[in-house]
């Protein structure tokens, strides 16, 4: 039970058959075509050489088999994560040097030693603290960025920058050295993987395949564009004309390689590692979850943390870098009919055959192709209809997910996600300390109480009801004294205040304060403080204190029950507390 | 009306006559003498020399008196800041340099420009995110770390040490130079003044004086400790015996100061500071709060915190170092019949008076004396019950005061404020992530559903009713998800979910995409998802989305209409949302 928990091999291992077999294998080989060209085209992303790619989507795959929890999850590069390496390998070591490289290795270790503690600590909930908003907002800008970031490979020309409008300057002034024979490729290649997207399923259908085998093949657009552009350099001598070319791929399996165990290199990581992790872990997450539920299948967060931490340290020991699972790819890995992780142990052999034979034929690959995917597949990621409905249904929302694009762009994808996570807790905990309340009476011929302020309901002077609608915790404890003796103080006839905590799911220590401090000054004023609708787990923990018995009032199972009961006090004390309990009315 | 918000003097001011007048003046001479003392002790406590501490009793005094809310509140220097400002500006000067001095002087400036802006920004619910257990986790590590930081002179041995362990060690390891004649000053004056808090009111009674007149003298004891040990010194020549004295305090007016403008400084100080600025600004707004409520008055904590800022600059610009409002001299200030801050204004003069022409007198004040008073004052505030009550009540809160407790006792201040908030808000961040919420049916003969597993109740296998107990936001969208379908495919012959949403005050845009996922997923499995009693706000932003067309079912104002209505559902599908919006339903 406990093995299969830390092992799901255990559990879908027991069931694999022959049928399942071959759809596996099926789907890996179309996953691994398609990888090919997106391995190499993110290492370049990341800064890194081609072929670290090919490492990074070998051994994570069988890792990820082992501990992962999802069927069809398909771990490697992505777009993202590599934006991310590069700007935190970048920030200690020149691109193209060993340290560049030993960088980016130490990145997976430290983020999959992360991501297995924090899985073991069973906290993948940290994950929460990015929102729908602040996770679209960071995909869009870094699509964004990354899209920009590969013009000057499309174009022929040098740039740099690490923030948009630094990338676009750069782009702009070095515009004059464009290569005329770069942008030929660039440019067909970037429109024909566009149209592949869209127009090539229907084109194919059209010449008769059928509608899933045709979406196949449109996965292998890529592929064709690698193999003409190759061609292309070939048969006109394009490198001689200065189009950049991918050139000597190391031949060979993925070498065993050791992270840094330089502690100053370490200190200067962890916090973009920590980034990386989170990001990457939410990415995948989010796209097992998806994919799961269209199968009824389940997986369990907080294994996946030790899946993708396992992937990320078997990235680093074969000279990877940091991987999570791919959108794209899990998708068409999903659409090929992959039944279990088994489809990414076989991806993995695909890789590794590639990489052993291969990687000569891609010497001439123009890096003006990868580029071109690069652009392709993240401008799919930049969506421009988010802030709107945003801004309709929440201004808060709205202003985290604009938070986190405008930091992201002008700051980078580090200072985006750490804006973005602090400015949707801020709003939070801004929203959480000044709680809805409202002032309710009885709908006529009914037992519900509704807001006096919102419908046309039964109230007597004497008894005040005010619903509570939020947990009473320290962030609003404050809150909640203000508020109730505010209301008490309009009111000089008044002789009850009924709470109703229909909406109160917890009182911690700090709002039981409040709630003994409100007691007593209404005691001091002749004024009854009575509970209604408190919630079971509620009364458990307020029964471990004294403050049922100080209570000067009453705790009623229903609001009704405690409105007919104090609307006709004559002004006797109400009866002590356990009378009720006695009752067992609590 | 906006001039009478930033400056309460207008309002008061207004009605003050002759009667207030002699009341203020009353509890102003009394508040005098109690300050004296303390402000060169707590000026020793933070390694100042004893005259800082009546410059920071002067300006500063005036300044709340005009922007300050409170009617009863003294400020001044307070044990737990000064304590604060000893660690700051040690990290940053040794203490008795001129550097030192600066530094306190530049926090002064600092935390008032903070909390001015604060105040400005109506950000005063920043210092809800210090818990109740937080805080007195905080006051009573504070107090043990001062006492033990005070327990050298009365001892008359040196000691150093910024932790406790520390502390301790080093008192430990000096212990063999103990100078007896100072030994034999602070013993009996820490007896003598332990004593006065209990003792000295009943006894002084039985000598005649009435109740009040008793209390008042009592809290002249520690005026009375330091004038016997002053003639104890000139008598028996205990200087020359090698007990500690005050020695020369320049005589004078606080002198013009000039806060530091150098950037480094300010960089190095800025997050004491800020811890400075929200310690002092909970403790005063605490005290404030308990003692407005006493006389039906109430305070703007906004408007505190500018109060507070003024009277930091104020005392930045005299020489002085950060104050606050203290607990202690506010009560004696309030007990002594304070009835405006202008009472403050008149200590102010008070306390000029005396660093004019009382200095010389304290010429022989033995050090022993002021620590005495200090370790009597904090060892008051040291809470042992605490820990106990909140075990029983809530492990979470428990942990956060014990953490508090224990990393202020071994990393400092700063670090146990931090830790505090820190350990506060991830307990909160995961309980918020793991909400409560119960699958409940109906009671019988009654129009309330209550938990299934609670009591016993009515439901039906096509029915499932789940109340969510708790805002749907981001921190806990994904929960909901998993524990709605979870719930949903454990029952097959399930037909309709209902969420009762009487318990959710709030759907942020990741609870609607949540909420979306969930309508969309169970529509495939042809569940109808229906929602109940949801709040009049959370509707009318839902009716600003798609959601409520899109819903597979309807929204109900009760729950009890809904599970009728879907119980004796034959199977035909529901009638459209708009039908009952026409109704008027929602």
């Amino acid at each position: 039970m406990m093995l299969g928990r830390y092992f799901p091999i255990l559990e879908w291992g027991r069931t694999y058959n022959r049928s399942v077999l071959t759809n596996d294998m099926m789907a890996a080989v179309i996953v691994t075509i398609m990888l090919i060209p997106q391995s190499l085209a993110y290492a370049l992303l990341a800064g890194l050489p081609p072929v670290v790619g090919l490492y990074a989507s070998i051994l994570p795959l069988v890792a990820y088999a082992i501990f992962g929890t999802s069927r069809t999850l398909a771990v490697g590069p992505v777009a993202v994560v590599s934006l991310m390496t590069a700007s935190a390998a970048g920030a200690v070591a020149a691109q193209g040097s060993a340290e560049y490289l030993e960088a980016a290795i130490t990145l997976a270790a430290i983020s999959g030693v992360m991501l297995a503690i924090l899985g073991f600590l069973r906290l993948g909930f940290l994950a929460n603290l990015l929102s729908h908003p602040v996770i679209s907002g960071f995909i869009t800008a870094s699509g964004i960025l990354i899209a920009t970031s590969q013009l000057k490979h499309v174009l022929g020309i040098k740039a740099g920058g690490d923030n948009w409008p630094a990338m676009l300057g750069s782009l702009a002034s070095n515009i004059a050295d464009i290569n005329i024979w770069t942008l030929m490729v660039g440019v067909p290649v970037t429109l024909f993987l566009f149209w592949v997207r869209k127009g090539a399923k229907p084109a194919l259908m059209a010449l008769g395949l059928k509608s899933r085998a045709a979406d196949m093949t449109a996965k292998a657009g890529p592929v064709v564009a690698v193999a003409l552009t190759i061609i292309a350099v070939m048969v006109f001598g394009l490198e001689a004309k200065g189009v950049n070319i991918v050139g000597a791929i190391p031949q060979g399996l993925p070498p065993f390689a050791l992270p840094s165990t330089d502690m100053s290199l370490i200190e200067k990581l962890w916090v973009p590692a920590l980034l990386i992790s989170i990001i990457g872990f939410v990415e995948s997450v989010s796209v097992a979850q998806t994919l799961a539920a269209k199968r009824r299948q389940r997986i369990a967060p907080d294994q996946e943390l030790i899946g993708l931490g396992a992937s990320n340290i078997a990235s680093a020991f074969s000279g990877g870098y940091p991987v999570t699972g791919g959108f794209a790819r899990s998708v068409v890995n999903f659409d090929a009919g992959a039944e279990t992780p088994a489809a990414g142990a076989y991806t993995a052999v695909g890789i590794a055959l590639a990489s052993l034979f291969l990687t000569p034929l891609l010497f001439n690959l123009p890096i003006a192709t990868l580029a071109a995917t690069i652009i392709v597949a993240v401008l799919s990621l930049v969506d421009l209809k988010t802030p709107g409905q945003l801004w309709r249904y929440s201004k808060a929302d709205f202003a985290a997910h604009v938070a986190t694009i405008g930091i992201t762009l002008l700051a980078g994808v580090e200072m985006g996600v750490i804006a973005g996570v602090g400015v949707g807790l801020l709003l939070y905990l801004w929203r959480a300390s000044r709680p809805h309340a409202a002032i309710v009476g009885r709908v006529p011929e009914t037992e519900h109480f509704r807001n006096v302020e919102r419908h046309s309901v039964f109230t007597v002077p004497h008894v005040l009801s005010i619903r509570i609608d939020e947990s009473l915790t320290y962030l609003n404890a404050r809150w909640l004294e203000e508020y109730v003796l505010e209301r008490v103080a309009e009111r000089p006839q008044l002789r009850h205040v009924i709470l109703m905590c229909s909406a109160v799911n917890e009182i911690d220590a700090s709002g039981l304060e409040s709630l003994e401090a409100i007691n007593h000054r209404l005691g001091d004023g002749g004024i009854g403080l009575h509970l209604s609708e408190v919630k079971g787990p509620v009364t458990d923990r307020l029964k471990r204190t004294h403050f049922l018995e100080e209570l000067n009032g009453n705790l009623y199972l229903s609001q009704d029950r405690a409105f007919a009961d104090l609307m006709k006090d004559t002004g006797e004390p109400a009866p002590p507390v356990d009378h009720y309990l006695a009752r067992g009315m609590i």
